[in-house]
């Protein structure tokens, strides 16, 4: 039996709260660490894991590279919060991390989480999946600086890197950990795609901007159903048992939170 | 004929001159490539490619780690400059990054650099070289934390973070590029720490702070000196030809700039 989505979740907690971070980060693992306990869904690392045992390896075999993904992620959002960029002094109902430790050390904690990502996603015996998640953290810096600069030549691209390229990368990095070929990789690739575009298109209905500004409720809504049928869809190419993957399908395109 | 350090040097320079920086960074790779054509003396890269050379590979082999070490050290000065940390409107004469493109693009300049050092350091065959420069980093930015906090718990360890950490990593890197068995590397990296120390020192002495503050001139000149000649030292115990490695030593000794 695959495990649950709920169940990886959990896998992915533990394995967050026990991560024994760079002891030469010595004082500034403290704001690391309160970065990282922030709460959140853990979506990404737990699509990777999910893919990564319906892709035939144990789950666990995933943590770190799922782990890596929550730290780059996470890296955004330490960044994104501070005043020079969104000036949020909340995240989750807690001080951002630059609130609770000021703005000198925000920044280093976002320099730390970006750094024992790339530790931990070259604790493999082959670069993939480091290489991976350096090319999918550049794609998302990239669209965080059209986002600051108004500079995006249309909101898909915008999207697609922002939030596709870690959603992207969330399915990659298991594949590489799960062993599967290159060739083989295309439907597996396609679905974490339209994931993302799931994700942020579902993100955007639940704040009422977005997708609902451009596309408005309905609107918004249909295309949300399409990006989930169209995941559905890849999920049916991939010879596996994807009842876990569909079920996280289900379960972002109804989140209400 | 191994190369001098300045044919290492133009070929560091040529090299992050042609750097195809990731596409997906669309208009954030004009601040990455402001803040890396800012000059400086390219010692860390140069280090690494003289120490392949020496351990016997072609210095061409190692330019994506060369090159990855000076975006990590590059990185670090961009955040150093921003108003939070040291607050520095210029560098080498030039608008530091933050006041030539804003805060919000400088922090995220930092952030793709390091991103982009990662994606290099990954293009080896076997995950060594970023694992060590993922951990030379944390390392780094521990003792930026130490710094910003005045937290250190001496000025030795301050040091050996702020400045040894990439120093041994330019020596560690060229190691693995060059394939040196790590029974083998004992030597070569205390010669790294050792040259990271002078370095660091010989800065003190031309800016009159740090080693100068608490040695006084002469102390601080005395301990450069006994730092060179242990490096000279370490060199001895390398079966190789150190001659170029021997040059760069003597060349941080008396740099006056």
């Amino acid at each position: 039996m695959p495990r649950s989505p709920d169940e990886l979740r959990a896998l992915v907690e533990e394995h967050l709260d026990a991560l024994r971070l760079w002891p030469e980060l010595h004082g500034q693992a403290e704001s690391v660490r309160y970065s990282l306990t922030v709460g959140g869904k853990r979506v990404r690392p737990v699509l990777c894991l999910a893919v990564a045992e319906a892709a035939g390896c144990e789950p666990e075999e995933a943590l770190s590279a799922a782990a890596a993904l929550e730290l780059v992620h996470t890296f955004s959002l330490v960044h994104d919060d501070l005043p020079p960029l969104d000036d949020d002094e909340e995240r989750r109902g807690r001080p951002s991390t630059w609130k609770q430790y000021g703005e000198a050390v925000g920044i280093l904690a976002g320099d730390a989480l970006l750094a024992e990502a790339f530790r931990l996603a070259t604790a493999y015996e082959t670069p993939h999946v480091a290489r991976e998640l350096a090319n999918a953290t550049l794609g998302m810096i990239g669209g965080q600086y059209l986002d600051v600069t108004g500079t995006a030549p249309d909101e898909a691209t915008l999207h697609r890197l922002k939030t596709g390229r870690l959603f992207a990368a969330a399915v990659g990095l298991a594949l590489w950990v799960a062993d599967v070929p290159e060739p083989e990789q295309h439907a597996w690739r396609a679905f974490g795609e339209e994931l993302g575009l799931l994700f942020q298109i579902v993100d955007d209905i639940l704040d009422g901007d977005g997708y609902v500004v451009t596309h408005g409720p309905d609107g918004a809504r249909r295309l949300a159903d399409e990006a989930a049928e169209r995941a559905r869809a890849r999920l049916g190419e991939v010879d596996a048992d994807t009842s876990v993957l569909r079920d996280i399908v289900d379960g972002l395109a109804v989140r209400t939170a």
